[in-house]
């Protein structure tokens, strides 16, 4: 599933070779918070760059995380939502929410997932 | 912690900042192995580039994760080991290597640090 080749065969490393940049698990995130058009991903209060989260997409789509879906309105551009693949992404994402939350002065839990 | 300023409060975003790359978690992976010395993080499978490493570990001790000790054996290089703090990244660690047993084919637990 990660770009060959591995760096080694430790699951840390071979994780971090899909999800270790600073914007991959935001979009995971707001994936899990029920966002699936590609504009609302831009209204996060991070503010991705159109040509990042448009790699990142077409990444944890090749890589079978999340799926491409025809939007309900039947207009535009295809929508996008995690499989259940990406969805056992959830414990991660929690660990990771939950460190932040811990650790982190000012961090606030309102604009999290819910896992 | 992080780099100010934050990009948004959400703890997910926040820890990123600080952990968001291919290699920032593997050395504290090696870190958790027991692993103090700067050569040997040299010596993990990855082959992490010595600038980088130089990097990571003074950024992990700037942020309270990592500090550093005299070499027992009374010369040499300082060593350097996890904060408390930077021990509860422990269940960070854990669900990234759950993560990529799970579901990347051709990982192998052997290396994995006992956290």
């Amino acid at each position: 599933m990660p770009r060959s080749p591995k760096r080694s065969p430790c699951p840390v490393a071979c994780t971090l070779d899909l999800l270790g940049d600073k914007w991959t698990l935001l979009v995971v995130r707001d994936l899990f918070c029920g966002k699936s058009r590609f504009r609302d991903f831009l209204d996060s209060p991070e503010g991705i760059a159109t040509n990042i989260l448009s790699e990142r997409l077409a990444r944890l789509t090749k890589s079978g995380l999340v799926e491409t879906f025809a939007s309900p309105a039947g207009q535009g551009r295809a929508e996008y939502r995690l499989t259940k693949r990406g969805k056992s992404l959830g414990p991660v994402l929690e660990s990771v929410k939950d460190w932040g939350l811990a650790n982190i002065p000012g961090t606030e839990a309102r604009l999290q997932p819910k896992v």
